[in-house]
């Protein structure tokens, strides 16, 4: 998406180990405009699916899924990352790494919120190892929902976490694909 | 707000230790129109405040910035509750302690994204002790910023929080205050 990728190239920053910073407009500031546009493209690409939830994990992914939410007229839920007195209940849980943070966590979802006649589609803003992904697709899977596909907006794409997730699968939609060049600088894949 | 004080009657439960649990509409799974009609009322009340930046705090108060920063036009900036690699720089740090989940935590925000031309408007879903809100206010201070006000979704009008806000200044709007009855339920303060 070429509105998105010139965004990166203006105001991304590429760090050391792969480390790809837009916290000026996705991911700390947060850019409404551009992310409306974003949760339109979702739409475009998988609004005749049948999506009848959103699904993401805190935090960084639930801005972007509330916008694109609206396209498709469905709740979002997100998935908690950390025990809450405020989750209680049944809950489906899956193991998940985090590239960025350096640790793993327990993600939940209460079983209230997704079940067998769910159509979800998973929203995130980054896919890197496709870790988080793995552990909301396990959670569809508990509920025995139906998976329709993960809309990322940015790919990395020299890391193994599109391919790994395309191997098992999954419809995966990412807006940009990031590579990195000879240079230490970064390109899109076409 | 009678929308959602009416919702909050149809799917909120009231826990022991004032804990009010609306997990199936604001915040685990979110029900996007209704969180569209709050942010309309956050933009009649505060629409005439010449904000330029909507703060908020991961992970809960998110995706409620997003959907009211597209009635006022502006960016959201969220407080970040943990190390991260993604995160460097100058940054405004306040430590925020968490009623549901009974423990401390540090917030930051970087200081690329709040100066002191900004005027701000801090976003949550729950008002309880007010340690989140009054975090904020520290950093929009440490930027020079103005403060306009804080929108908060649901107060918990038997707790202090509201209360210490208003003391100190800070124009609170609340959407709902919930208060406890004699009988353990919850009414709503007029």
């Amino acid at each position: 998406m070429k509105l998105l990728e010139d965004r990166i190239l203006k105001d991304g920053i590429i760090k050391e180990g792969g480390i790809v910073k837009v916290d000026s407009f996705l991911n700390h500031q947060m850019d409404i405009g551009l992310i409306g546009e974003l949760g339109r493209e979702f739409h475009r690409l998988f609004g005749d699916e049948g999506v009848t939830k959103i699904l993401t994990v805190e935090a960084s992914g639930i801005g972007i899924a509330c916008i694109a939410a609206q396209y498709f007229g469905v709740p979002v839920v997100f998935a908690k990352k950390s025990e809450s007195k405020n989750l209680d209940g049944g809950v489906y849980t899956a193991p998940v790494t985090s590239y960025t943070k350096g640790k793993e966590y327990i993600i939940r979802v209460s079983d209230k919120f997704i079940g067998a006649d769910d159509r979800v589609l998973i929203i995130d803003d980054f896919l890197a190892k496709g870790k988080a992904v793995l552990g909301l697709k396990s959670i569809v899977e508990q509920a025995g929902a139906t998976l329709v596909g993960a809309g990322i907006c940015i790919e990395k794409g020299f890391q193994e976490g599109g391919r790994l997730l395309r191997e098992v699968g999954i419809r995966v939609e990412s807006l940009a694909i990031v590579e990195l060049d000879e240079n230490g600088g970064i390109k899109f894949r076409e």
